[in-house]
């Protein structure tokens, strides 16, 4: 059950020969979802290994080409590869205008389709939802439309303590009302208690996205305890101003915002190539949001699975329950 | 007086993590020229170091992704570092049409002009000449409009060799007739000839780039001589149905164009990925013209400069001539 976030692309609009320009992969239960598709994508793809055609869903934060220019190469590719499966792109409504010219001047006879879903960005929303996951837009503060995305696992159902089947000799209907969260009524009518059977409920685990966007009050509550939250920290504080002008975050207000919003994780990135080494910006973050990581292309951030608090032990055998 | 050849793609359509698409720069007296410009070509030129302002001139083949995705990305760039300076950019009329919608939907405010320079690639052509080389376009057969590019350099002035100018006492009048051509004629009335006072010419360098294309029978001709021609090899001669089929070039075809052309050296690129070592398709190049390389992402190939043979040595110190 992974639930992981490679990074393809970690620069600000300006790629190095280190580091390009905005691209990662989540990788859901071996689903694998890409976010944002700057320029060379696909070649971080494949030297990452990630295979092209677990992707199905490709969403867009916004319409610069930064975060955008890898998609048409990709886009050849699939069609070099035969692709046959629907790929669905999300992303601001005017992408439109771009695939269409695209598919004029250099996709004309694509061997698959690209649905296109698109979104205004002016306000929050579930824009995506399969049998794991949800996928959110949050309105973000730059020049142009510009969203974050929030996915996060759906809650996951419950699961029986291995020994308790043997115990009690269940059979597959009080399995299923179980898993329910249903209690067991024994043969002679004893009651034993759903969380007497069932292991602590796995906590859905969730990662949210934001790049390019200044920092504002509501994002705190918009933000509230995601596991993994990668947020753009283009500046050093000491560039604080230059930050607002260009509709950009410093590494402290992307660690502020951490801190307040209590995530579990901070990942910072979409650096300035301005800076000839990001480690000043990675303290600042740090002496204020300690679980604080600057990306590098290539990087692997799993979100772990974790239990809730067990609610009580079962008894041990032999017990009466 | 450099004249060299930088590769930053070889891959065919598509990339591999070793291999980017289409793209090289030819440096020539340290003016730099781009040739094609696929994905991640901006990437390529900061890796191997090679400066985004040197480039003035971006010389497309045809209108194929693989072959010009890079060139919307380096275009934001420039405008990002600010740059001044008109970009001349040479390919097919059609170019204008994507032009037009990077410029409207990411490039509206560019801190420069993009100077366009468009062709029909119907017909052979001199589409660039400064101080010191011309290029030339060469249509070439594929599924749409592609042409060769031939980068010349012009005829080389004369130098004069050193101790002529001491014996003979030149001055400056006498040394630039000398320099034209013209024979040197002493007070005393002896005329000595200009191959005795000269150093045999530097001989003008060339370089031809040819990709997606097929052979054809006039391609000998037209480039005979050159001393450096990069041809495509996407296949090996085992696929040179698939070659003909797909409009494209076996590794043994692009030796026989150059061993009939009788160029100085060749290089083979643009491999399908379907061959996991290209080992096969340099030795069939080879075994019918020894001068092959197979060029990887980063190789340079200088041409080196030459002079024609001497047509006769200077006489001895204190000889009579």
């Amino acid at each position: 059950m992974s639930f992981s976030l490679t990074v393809l692309g970690s620069s600000s609009a300006l790629p190095t020969s280190k580091r390009f320009t905005t691209a990662q992969v989540l990788n859901v239960h071996e689903r694998f979802f890409l976010i944002d598709c700057g320029e060379g994508t696909q070649i971080q793809l494949r030297r990452f290994s990630i295979s092209f055609l677990k992707i199905n869903h490709i969403f867009i934060s916004h319409l610069h080409g930064d975060h955008l220019f890898g998609l048409f190469g990709l886009l050849s590719s699939y069609n070099l590869l035969n692709r046959k499966s629907d790929l669905h792109v999300y992303a601001h409504r005017d992408l439109e205008i771009s695939l269409e010219h695209y598919k004029r001047h250099f996709g004309s006879d694509l061997s698959y389709s690209i649905v296109l879903h698109p979104f205004t960005a002016n306000k929050s929303g579930m824009i995506y939802s399969d049998r794991h996951i949800t996928v959110e837009i949050l309105p973000l503060r730059h020049s142009i439309p510009v969203v974050g995305f929030i996915f996060r696992e759906k809650e996951k159902p419950l699961n029986i303590k291995k020994e308790v089947i043997e115990r009690y000799d269940l059979g597959i209907s009080d399995i299923r009302k179980i898993k329910e969260g249903k209690d067991y009524i024994a043969p002679d009518g004893t009651q034993v208690p759903n969380e007497k059977l069932t292991l602590p409920k796995l906590k859905s685990r969730s990662y949210a996205f934001c790049t390019d966007t200044t920092v504002f009050p509501r994002l705190v509550e918009k933000l509230k305890d995601i596991d993994m939250l990668y947020f753009e920290a283009t500046f050093a504080n000491k560039d604080k101003k230059l930050a607002k002008l260009t509709g950009h975050t410093t590494a402290q207000q992307a660690a502020q915002l951490a801190r307040d919003a209590n995530v579990g994780k901070l990942l910072i990135g979409h650096f300035s190539t301005r800076y000839k080494s990001i480690t000043p910006l990675v303290l600042e973050a740090r002496s204020i949001f300690e679980n604080t990581f600057a990306v590098e292309d290539g990087d692997n951030y799993p979100v772990e699975l974790q239990r809730n608090a067990p609610s009580g032990d079962l008894p041990r055998a032999g017990t009466d329950v």
